[in-house]
């Protein structure tokens, strides 16, 4: 028993050396941070990639860079089925679209690396997390709300904020450190980019009356090309994109297929001044083609399939999700709960959609359900009609009673 | 003093025949609801066109048709600025769109109708108001709702639903009473339209797995034929368009210029299954080019001039004024406070909009404002930077703190 | 197998006469309805009797009743715990108060009589449901879309509203008829109860400056008198009452020991004027006893377990169920949605609730829950304190910035 | 010229020592800061003092000892009709209940006494704001948000919070200093109070399954104790009181009369756990018998003259109210909007209310109003009922007919 007991408690043993688990995209940035965490800290990093379709190198290959970077752990995972499985989805299901235009694309990828990033503290005995982001932005509250919400013992770093880690000060210490990095003049350009769009900031796009340059763009083709259109038909089943102009897809799938056809369309360009969680407003330019081209089926076939008041009620639970989600609350009881309306909601969205995608356009052009709760006989004006227009005047009567109750007070006054 | 008594009763008198006041078209329809109403109710009808801007014939014209139909007076009324200035701005400063689409339309139009019947029903006396919608519609709730309001005590009646007054009928009473209207086999189409947009309906159409056609419509060009594209500058004040391209404009004019510029290039058609105030669901198809295209633009300039809560709560109340409006319900304590909040919020909605219309899209690439919450020092990543981020930390600690609080309890479960 | 398909054929044919199921109280009203139904219609009349609590008479004495009366068939049922732990159950996890104040007594038990009013329909192969209301209440409502809800095929009628079956007639019939029923004069008192709680209408009431006297009330002591008060520990799990004092209890047991308990302290009157849905107002006196200490109790209890934004957005999801509820559309999509929030919601409203019930008034005076965030560490002023008070500057900062920004331009104005 | 220049110059220029203006108590707390701040910062310190009804010294008393304690300038002010019309009236027209429970006590102060500060840092030339709060309360945001909002160029402090002036320190400076202030052993209560009510926090109520002592209170008598009833009318005119008993009163009088007898019946008594803006959960005793006799009465009259659908939306807009004030967001564009819509809403609640105060309990027995929309004869059961009974069935039929497609749906699958 004795004996047990001592080796459960070395096990247990808190390591001598601190330990920080650090997002890691692989680039220059979060490839300083390994070190310069590490001199701030004296703590051992571990580096933590996950792939949620941003595409760019070979997971195994910023792995190496991490170990060669100085981290003492390099992890990599391939989330894109669990991105798009278990938060894309939700949002195509809530229609959301922050401000009635962004789809989340950064704010739904967030919760999905943090996921990781706090197993990987678990697994590797870690107490501290950081991440790469700045002091002014919402990813910094989508992290640490995230990571605190599933290790609410765990602390948060972001070098770049906490550690004053410029990029000239990067670039250095990158030189000195000879890290197996290009350090090339940085792109104009910032951007994040996943599966389900991309977000791009500028200098030139700061003065919010310039517009943007079509050099910007590379999920989605000039809308303004000619081309032929393209006709896709999107089956859902229960809110969930499961078929693609007839063959099966997974939800993955079908955000690829139409990031491809839809991007050749020029569809799924956003340009919009933006209120972000920290306070300030902020324009930011936006593609996400096959995003775009899912909701507004999926938007479509909840008119056909969704009873009038739910759907009313839905768009005001669907905003406050969206803002739940951009302000980094994902992981939070509100969220949950808003999550078990929207499920409830789709249960009956299944059917297929037509859109006719061109020229920027995703418009659906036919609706097939056998949820449907658009009734051709009610609806027709033909003869088959079965709705009973005597109702009518009761109907009207007292429907509009109360307001007619209170003019009749009004107009005297 | 006694004759001046008796004189006062005469005058007070009930007129021996009853007066119905009819909203009147000049159609087929509405010329035979004269004398069918006549007939049916033994009371005198007095004819009202309103012109809501649905082109068409000369008002004098209308008018002296209506008498030829056998009204005993007939008043007709030029409504274009009141409709614009009165009931499509408010739907301008409040984004309205019906299930995110629809710019409202008819719905607009009818309040504005009413308005004009329930004067002409208070200067002749009349205590019936007719109008020609049927029984399953929304319109009719919007007429009657509208004219209870104005008029508590006014009866409504809508020969179509009331007295059974079909197309057949109609016509047949056309020619044997020789009224002087062309009785020409009925167009496919159902057509409601006003300077603010045009709804179509049609049999074809009823099957909602069917795509429109070309020929439907006729306030927008084909969004898919080549042209050049068309920018425009639309200044708003205080949430009122009031130039195009720097030259001033009534809002009249600033719909009928858009409805132009923005037409041609195929920008504001809508297909869509909508949700009936009667309980059914219908497929419409609406053409607004002018509405979306100034909507459109009014939306961005409020992000970029609308305090983030205040903008967030908005998207709720324009919500809800969208649904009473749609309901009928424009004369209604509900909806005047909520015009209070938007127009509370639309007092700092001043600057310019700049949009690309092409290929039927209205797509904003600038925005100008003296009254602009869009602080480029703040939000700037360049170095003139005046963003205090070290208070991001605390900020993320308290404002995550609740959400981090419920997953210390509920990870443990 | 010709045989067989020909009894089929006969199994399946409609029965020469049509059936009508009535929702049967024991009383006159529905008594002489039972004839009046049958001379109206020419159809079988059933009658089927639920206890919801209401008490008074044995229902196997009103079975009988109804079959002297004339019913073909009459069936009771004992729906009492039914009632409480599917109707009255959600409406204590909702916190249900229309307006604030009237916790659905009535609203809540006629989707309970309806649920056996079609299984008996369908039983008895009856296409007719029958109920007692008049034409200006809310429960004629409630039975009718309820009753639509769950058979769809099945037509209502309501003898007072659509037969003319006023009291005086009723009366006569019933004389004449000589039915097993006390004509006695009819109380001045119109009342619907059940264990949930009791409804009083009365003329006198009519006249909204009049108070109620003591008189009308019967599940409620008068609070003014002086007596001792009364404490009690009501325990909840997952927002469920399962034990009072410490003892276990069904939801219905809850309810009946604090109708008892709270009764006799005079807790739960409510004299409010109404927002009826057919568009009255109606002055309205209720007595709720065990209700009201239920509700107050789970809200106390959510206030110590519920995260704050869910909180926050669970209020007005509160307020559209129970406008839902209210207005008669138990069985519908956005009910069930909402209902979905609500149990979400309640998952960690588990713990125990101390009151002192007296003079009226179900005070809280303690909360113990192990799923409480109610955090001592956190929330004390002691030297023990946790919270971070450095952090609150900069959510200050942040948490105000946007109206900052706003308010630099405006104070400019 | 010259001359003029340089003595303009003179005038503007910033004056070489820094100055604070500090919310000033006359307590030991602000009466130390006063010369803490001065230490820390090297500012001169001006003091100021708000009288929102909170009762205790003379404010000349008050002024005397800022200036004998250190300050520069001692400025008081009476502002009780200004907090009473400016800030309690708003939350009274929203019959303001932050969780339904908390009339907003402390929350509505804040504002009022941010408004002298700021006017007096105007006066002075002040660039810092001063307020005595920790911070781990909703105060310290209140006193903050509302400085910046107003002055978005002023600097905030907070002693205690950013000083770390603890009370131990805080009676050592005293001591040493010799400063003019009885440095007796604290209360064990920490007490907030004005004229709309008082909060009390304390040690032993920290432990919320304790109940709090009768010994707390101040501005209520024990409900459970035997008293005589009190019969009070209350009336408003558009939603403000301007009458008791007939006699006109002030907002200020009518407040402080129902403390006086509602006080004396004990109501107003409220003990909860209340969710703070920073993220915690705190145990609040609050008593506020003028306020809550004042909200009830209010309540009740809108009850009897506002529309239903503007009633039913009132109550999500006054949800948001009081948490935008409990959140210290008074001055801020959605607040004011919010106001816009609660004002319209309140434009015909003109009428009386008679309540009976007794036994902790103010309960409503009677309304009258001349904007009454309770209609006696459509809501009668009595003969002369003109409500048409007839149009119930078609309202019912096409209220409930999309749940009932939706049902047919539903009940197949």
């Amino acid at each position: 028993m004795h004996t047990y007991a001592i080796t459960e408690c070395i096990v247990k043993e808190k390591p001598v050396t601190e330990r920080v688990v650090l997002a890691y995209s692989g680039g220059l940035d979060t490839s300083v941070a390994i070190g310069w965490i590490a001199e701030e800290t004296g703590a051992e990093v571990i580096a933590v990639a996950v792939d949620v379709g941003q595409g760019g190198e070979d997971l195994d290959v910023i792995r190496k860079r991490a170990l060669a970077c100085g981290a003492v752990e390099a992890e990599v995972a391939d989330a894109r089925d669990e991105f798009a499985d278990e938060y894309c989805l939700p949002a195509i299901k809530a229609n959301a679209l922050y401000m009635d235009r962004y789809p989340l694309v950064s704010a739904l990828s967030r919760p999905t690396i943090v996921k990781h990033l706090v197993a990987a503290a678990r697994k590797h005995n870690a107490g501290i997390v950081a991440h790469g982001c700045t002091g002014k932005g919402n990813d910094q509250v989508r992290f640490e709300a995230g990571i605190t919400a599933l290790g609410p013992d765990l602390k948060c770093i972001a070098p770049v904020r906490d550690y004053a880690m410029t990029r000239d000060k990067a670039i250095a210490f990158c030189e000195e450190k000879q890290l197996p990095i290009a350090t090339s003049k940085k792109s104009p350009y910032s951007i994040d980019q996943n599966v389900f769009g991309r977000a791009v900031e500028t200098g030139f796009l700061e003065d919010i009356w310039n517009a943007p340059i079509e050099d910007i763009y590379e999920y989605t083709s000039n809308p303004a090309e000619p081309r032929e259109a393209d006709e896709v038909v999107i089956s859902f089943k229960e809110g969930v994109p499961v078929a693609i102009d007839g063959k099966p897809v997974t939800v993955l799938q079908a955000i690829q297929q139409l990031n491809e056809r839809a991007g050749a369309q020029g569809i799924g360009r956003i340009d919009m001044v933006e209120d972000r969680l920290v306070g300030i407003k902020s324009r930011e330019v936006y593609e996400a083609p096959g995003a775009i081209a899912l909701i507004t089926a999926h938007q479509e076939l909840e008119n056909v399939t969704v009873e009038r008041e739910l759907a009313r009620y839905k768009r005001q639970v669907e905003q406050r999700w969206g803002e739940m989600v951009y302000d980094g609350l994902w992981f939070s009881p509100l969220k949950r709960a808003l999550d078990g309306f929207i499920n409830e909601a789709n249960e009956h969205v299944t059917g297929d959609i037509r859109m006719t995608l061109h020229g920027g356009r995703a418009v659906v052009t036919g609706r097939k359900s056998e949820e449907s709760l658009y009734d051709f006989n009610l609806a027709t004006y033909d003869s088959g009609d079965t709705f009973d227009q005597s109702k009518a005047q009761g109907f009207i009567e007292i429907f509009s009673l109360s307001a007619k109750i209170a003019a009749r007070r009004d107009l005297n006054a």
